[in-house]
């Protein structure tokens, strides 16, 4: 195995891709020639067959088949059939994992089931803990969600990873945690912590944005109760592709949404003028779903299922050490900091450094083809996405990265204006 | 104006094509030689530019542009851009509309914002009035939503139009009516209505699947408080695009979401930890969208707002009345009932007949080159999308079943068996 510390010039790091097990994927991508891609933290790149797909999907099954593709084409099984790959992929037994609508309506489903079974195993919990170093999302739907209820919950958020302990109380009846934050890059081992959520009698929902498929993941195994999460990120699914939602197996037996739709329901075609759930994840779908957006997204999914889970995982270790070690040793004349745990186990698949001009430095970095992200506050976001990303990028990278601060390129007065979506 | 009982030949339909003011639409859509295609009520025909724009999000926005695309294809203003064209062609001002989600989910915040008024305003009613006859999924959500709230609401069903007056008492907080119901064909005249709603206290909730696209919709207008609905059928906007969302101005000043994702905070790239709402109806989308769904049912929007909406409602009268009285006067000898008003003011763009045998009856339909659909039970239902159906299409289409009936070609055995999806 190649030593990211090893790699200390261009030439080990190309002689490293070459060696690459992984390196075959990297075709399977259409990738602007001329960039560095360090996003696909946040918009996963197009699988070369994407464009096939979607084009089958509007020219064929839309155009052509009409309304006979919801048989022909099984688009109504759509967001089960992927829902069970994604399933797979997390580490979900089948049957408890489906693919549908967004993150945040998808929090607010898993947020709110999992209230309704403490109210009947444990009504006096009325506390929801967090952290407030999520991604915010997470944290607005639950303040809306206490709204909506009205009955006494509060939000209590943890400043830092090691102070989940000192906030589980006997109040507490649900915690929504991130596997991967996506600022900082922190990793949760999430089995340790489930555990500890359920010594103090709550239940564990996890967030799984930014580590589906960019670090193996267990839910099974670490006995998570409710998971969410996007495709759009590492699975390469396409701008704004469905999300998924997974629930345990025990919990089958009563857990209710609140979002009971047409989707959900246990025969849908018979038109009933009540509500009954479906079996298994099937209830926690609710209405019609975007069918373009979902059939293209299963080519990325389809990828993923393909690749070795644990060398994709090595990979993306070695190329952020990389990282992070180039950095230090090759730009750490600058006042960069970084904000990503250093230790292995606690680091998802992207890397980010405060600056203090972060933003202007990320839209020099962008304009010279190297397009990593910003956030605030004075954070310098780069995703490793192991199946398109090798080691030479990453040299070339911090390459960029040292001319666009030594040559102080990010001064230019273009790079201080701020754009609306950052 | 051509006059539906007039045209008692074929030839005569033919006559009527050729004088269609609204017969150059029909080269925009991209439909099989071989079928006439009346289930655009269910799933609208594909505008032929659809494949370009959706070929053009995937390969040029998401593999070229990638993350850029946020900002250099206005990917995040998206829902507000296409909901106001949306909100135009609903009468409604701008603002106030949004495309997101699915009509179920939309459904699901319009009466959960709409009793968090009420509740202010009049904590006493706790009553919400739909209608028995209702597409199912409005009732599950309001079913979901009531055991959510847990707090006395409950469900109060109307068996037919002319029981509104008797269901309006002083415990009714919200009605949810559909403008078009999705079985019989049946338009509300939505200002009467939302007016005896509003004279007993309450407010009015509008589901539009069934009448935008189809019918001219007045939301401002008819005074309604919220509405929703899809895009996916008389809009063309593609298999299940995102739906839309339409509050009146009147509650913006403190209307409330219960779901309150990222992309409705007034200042989502803050990254604050907590939830201050957008102004507008921008406040009730929630997560990130489905870019290519999304920006593909654009084209289907802008071709609506192209076209005489008048002219379309007259010609889709016109059909449906030529179709009711092709039937009557030519398949009359089979035990069709027609369960469509046959008041034009009281009458969506399908019309729909009970069958004793009719999902065989419809089965056999599409296998001959007509494409219905069969709702249970018994319901034979025939969208007539004006944009791209015909009068000679209506004749062919009354023909076709003339035959399928005399010939009794539906008692073939592959017609007796159920498909999944109906």
């Amino acid at each position: 195995m190649t030593t990211a510390t090893a790699l200390s010039t261009r030439e080990l790091c190309v002689e490293a891709d070459r060696n690459d097990p992984l390196a075959w994927l990297r075709e399977r991508f259409a990738l602007p020639e001329d960039v560095i891609y360090l996003d696909g933290n946040s918009l996963g790149a197009r699988p070369r067959e994407a464009a096939e797909r979607a084009a089958f999907v509007v020219s064929q099954e839309w155009g052509n088949d009409l309304i006979g593709s919801w048989n022909k084409h099984h688009w109504f099984d759509l967001p089960v059939r992927i829902g069970e790959k994604i399933g797979r992929l997390i580490g979900g037994a089948d049957g408890e994992c489906v693919a549908t609508d967004t993150t945040s309506v998808n929090i607010f489903k898993a947020v709110s089931a999992a209230l309704r079974i403490q109210q009947d195993d444990a009504p006096s919990r009325r506390v929801i803990v967090s952290e407030r170093e999520n991604f915010p999302t997470d944290l607005y739907i639950i303040e809306g969600l206490i709204a909506l209820l009205d009955r006494g919950y509060s939000l209590r958020l943890i400043d830092a990873p090691e102070d989940l302990d000192a906030a589980l109380d006997d109040d507490v009846a649900v915690v929504l945690l991130t596997e991967v934050n996506y600022r900082t890059g922190h990793l949760w081992d999430m089995g340790d912590a489930s555990g500890r959520i359920h010594d103090a009698g709550a239940l564990a929902v996890w967030d799984l944005c930014h580590s589906v498929g960019a670090v193996p993941v267990g839910v099974a195994a670490a006995g998570a109760d409710f998971a969410v999460g996007c495709t759009y990120k590492y699975l390469n699914g396409g701008p704004g592709s469905p999300a998924f939602f997974w629930v345990a197996n025990r919990h089958l037996g009563r857990v209710e949404t609140p979002l009971t739709g047409w989707w959900g329901h246990d025969r849908p075609f018979e038109m009933a003028d009540s509500y009954t759930p479906a079996p298994g994840g099937r209830r926690f779908l609710v209405g019609t779903q975007p069918i373009l957006s979902l059939a293209t997204m299963e080519v990325g999914i389809d990828m993923h299922l393909e690749t070795d889970q644990a060398a994709l995982r090595r990979k993306s270790l070695e190329l952020t050490s990389l990282f992070i070690d180039l950095v230090e040793t090759r730009v750490g004349h600058h006042p960069l900091t970084l904000i990503t745990p250093r230790d292995e186990a606690h680091r998802g698949s992207h890397v980010s450094f405060r600056h203090p001009e972060g933003y202007a430095v990320m839209k020099a970095l962008i304009a010279n083809g190297v397009i990593g992200d910003y956030r605030e506050p004075e954070v310098l976001r780069f995703g490793i996405a192991p199946m398109y990303i090798g080691y030479a990028d990453v040299w070339d990278s911090v390459e960029t990265l040292r001319r666009v601060l030594d040559e102080e390129l990010w001064r230019a007065p273009e790079f201080q204006e701020r754009d609306a979506v950052t």
